[in-house]
């Protein structure tokens, strides 16, 4: 009788252990195994604010220049960027690490862009990189890209990153808020 | 004799659930959880079809513009792109979505470039991204690029890419046959 | 007491194969799957050298050209490459492959870079690529960027890989030594 038991317990265990096996790709409510919510801080170079800029279009289409961000919604303009990331919303808080990598405008009809770039972390918090790819409609409230790696305490991260604008000023400055959620953690 | 029996059948569903713990990665043959075929098209602007590009060069070598693609088979020319995606290969179908993002001719000897983009859907059928990197040798009849991400529908998607050239015009429209092969599907 | 010893065996085994389902996952220490070391060899344009150049400058911002690296740390340059991809470290061995794609300097106070680049491999050894994205804070002695993909060999691929500068000769020539680690092999 108690072998019996025993064996009841053991395939029972076995149930649960085939149930957990790939708990996050089985469930249709996914959890992140890790969520960040950051944000940075994009000044784009114009002419005239070198000292504070933190970004600068260095490719642009034959029709337009480097100094101002292209009609059509800035289609072909490319830009690279080292913005600081912030806990909070607020430019001149401590940075806690950097953005770093390019954008480029891709659509003539409205503002869209697509992105691939890093978060460098050195901080006593975080030290590491999470890269990431994709697609950014700029005017939806909020829009999806791809966490397509990590390194550090961030090693083999993937996942998506929720990005929404903040605010912005003129066509000068942007924040970005940015909910990473990992589905992926080592 | 009761208790054995149960003991070997639990040993033979252990036994199988070790072997399909990993089922896809221990198959020598994999199979995809996702296939996806469109093609997409692109225009490249020359100067006079304004109008119809769907891409632009942003930026180029010393050597050359933006307006004609360079010489040396085109190395060093960047070009940004929001290509309309349809189901079959006619450039006049409605578009069920939109490929953006980058592409770079990076070989003085042959055609060759190197790709960063994304499919944006955002229709009945299909809504969410894909994210795409990898290297394209286009004289190649077929060639693979990586699915590194996605959203929405396609959330945490990677996979590989089969990319063929299925038409060209001159210099400036290009079709291509994406065969998407998603390997891991949440 | 036979059946006892069975059900311990058969628990114990239980026990085993929970702890060994995702191995890599859990233990503290990852081990590669695969491990590859190579050099590449990156010769920048600088209006001279064009027949040896493997790399040329195709976006800068406005205040410098293509010919020269910017000032403020090349901060906006943007440069496509094909360089060559040897076992060794001398730029004349045979080449086993390309690396190609983009990097740009993204940070005016220090040198550092963001990469999208391919190993593309053609040879008896080793067919297919490997895709990597990430961060390159070129003046730290080593620094990890994330392998996002891979095709034909290298078949859906992720891991990392360490790159270090191993030579350089004025701001025209670069050798990396690239350690690829894969912790996601197929």
């Amino acid at each position: 009788m108690e072998a019996k038991r025993v064996i009841l317990a053991l395939f029972l265990l076995f149930l649960l252990s085939k149930s957990s096996a790939f708990p996050s790709r089985k469930s249709r409510v996914h959890k992140p195994c890790k969520r960040l919510v950051f944000y940075f801080h994009d000044i784009i170079y114009n002419g005239k604010n070198s000292k504070n800029a933190t970004a600068a279009i260095v490719g642009a289409p034959a029709w337009s220049n480097k100094t101002i961000l292209a009609n059509q919604n800035h289609f072909g303009d490319l830009v690279v960027f080292d913005d600081p990331i912030t806990l909070d919303n607020d430019l001149h808080s401590a940075p806690i690490g950097r953005a770093q990598g390019i954008y480029v405008y891709d659509k003539k009809e409205i503002f869209t862009a697509w992105l691939g770039f890093s978060f460098v972390f050195n901080s006593t918090e975080h030290k590491g990189s999470i890269n990431f790819a994709g697609a950014d409609p700029l005017m939806n409230k909020t829009r999806d890209v791809s966490v397509i790696g990590g390194t550090g305490d961030f090693f083999m991260a993937r996942g998506i990153a929720t990005l929404m604008t903040d605010a912005f000023e003129g066509e000068v400055y942007f924040r970005l808020r940015v909910d990473i959620q990992l589905y992926e953690c080592w």
